[in-house]
């Protein structure tokens, strides 16, 4: 496989470094290609504006999905933007290594939702779902939570974990990823912020690893996840219902 | 009341510019005070990273939780967070209003949370939900979404709009914020990327505005969502099962 990993943390010394060394480590040992997007590192600009857009279809109005579809068609696409689906095209797998922020993903990886995900050129109202761009290729979001497992089910006090990734994972299907399964290290929280002491905190460390490690191990067996695709709705979108 | 607008669009002239400068004008009107972020125009940067703090509680590793929660008891937060705090906590009411970008809220917002919220400051692991720092405040997202409204129903085409935002209101309901039900703008696409032909789009942006102004002017009667609070958690943050 040639596997590519979306990286973001401030902090490379950071559990999620070691979550994503992990991975480059053992899927590099099993044989697989890894790429890296170190996002943090490479100074990637999440914010989607007009500055990015060197030859406007409209210089005085600015609408992202206009210039997105303009700059592709004309060749004319930001540098970071190119470099990233150049990225994502030659992968068979697709990692995204984060913290989970305000129950959702770091505004780095949002932003690079925002512009890397090019109207016109990888998604048109047509070209989206189980048509999606990257149809036939996967992807696994893998994150860390600072609350524990016992706080993240359904009514818990940290947010069903299953409700909170749904637009991230949805997202991802709409491209036309199969989304498998997330990886969830939970009770992560940073230096001097474990809910656990610190003999129980390096051991459950230690754990997430080990898990990890063995998750990718069988990772070409995952099954995914399942979401509507264009077989269950009407012509303006609704859900189709089933006849019995 | 005193009503804070925090506006996210990049464009001024977007149709998320007629929905702040109507909340504006109207809630104006009706001797409410307003004031405004604008965080594209003011140059937010919502990327939280250690080269924001002056002063940190350890040079070498950036940990996000621990230096905010030293920069909060040093007096040594940034500027802009602090600017964005005060404001906030002369609010009586706080609107948020995006355009909804990849089944979330825009990176430029995403990240004012991830900056803004500030651990140790703003919450802390007692003082969080309904016991929140902003308890007794109301909070409302308003949002344009480019697909119609009948695809966003449940297993619609476009995702569950309640199931798309229960992640940023349980954000905002983590920070004590009474949250109101969302005001939902479908159909807003921009130039050049309506669903419905020119004369329908333009009725339609009419009404959004007028249905936007009319709910401004009963929103003081409005009922919050509903959201688990402390008693309905055990210790561990387990939903407690109810007795019958």
């Amino acid at each position: 496989m040639q596997v590519h990993i979306v990286h973001v943390h401030p902090e490379s010394t950071s559990f999620n470094g070691a979550m994503t060394q992990t991975a480059r480590e053992s899927l590099t040992r099993a044989g697989h290609e890894v790429a890296l997007s170190d996002l943090y590192a490479e100074g990637f600009d999440p914010v989607e504006r007009g500055g990015h857009y060197r030859s406007r279809v409209d210089a005085k109005i600015f609408s992202p999905l206009a210039e997105q579809r303009h700059a592709h068609e004309a060749g004319s696409l930001p540098g970071d933007v190119v470099r990233e689906i150049e990225r994502l095209e030659r992968a068979d797998l697709v990692i995204f290594q984060f913290p989970l922020w305000w129950h959702q993903v770091p505004a780095m990886l949002k932003g690079w939702m925002d512009r890397v995900f090019v109207n016109g050129g990888l998604y048109t109202s047509r070209m989206r779902y189980d048509r999606g761009y990257f149809k036939g290729r996967r992807a696994i979001v893998s994150l860390t939570t600072g609350a524990p497992a016992a706080a993240m089910g359904p009514g818990g006090r940290g947010g069903d974990i299953e409700r909170l990734l749904w637009p991230v994972h949805y997202s991802l299907h709409y491209m036309g990823f199969s989304v498998l399964p997330p990886f969830l290290a939970f009770g992560v929280a940073g230096h001097g912020y474990s809910y656990a002491d610190d003999g129980d905190f390096d051991a459950l460390m230690k754990e997430h690893l080990e898990n990890w490690e063995s998750r990718l191990g069988a990772i070409e067996r995952d099954e995914p996840l399942s979401f509507p695709g264009w077989g269950d709705w009407d012509g303006e979108g609704r859900k189709l219902e089933m006849t019995v």
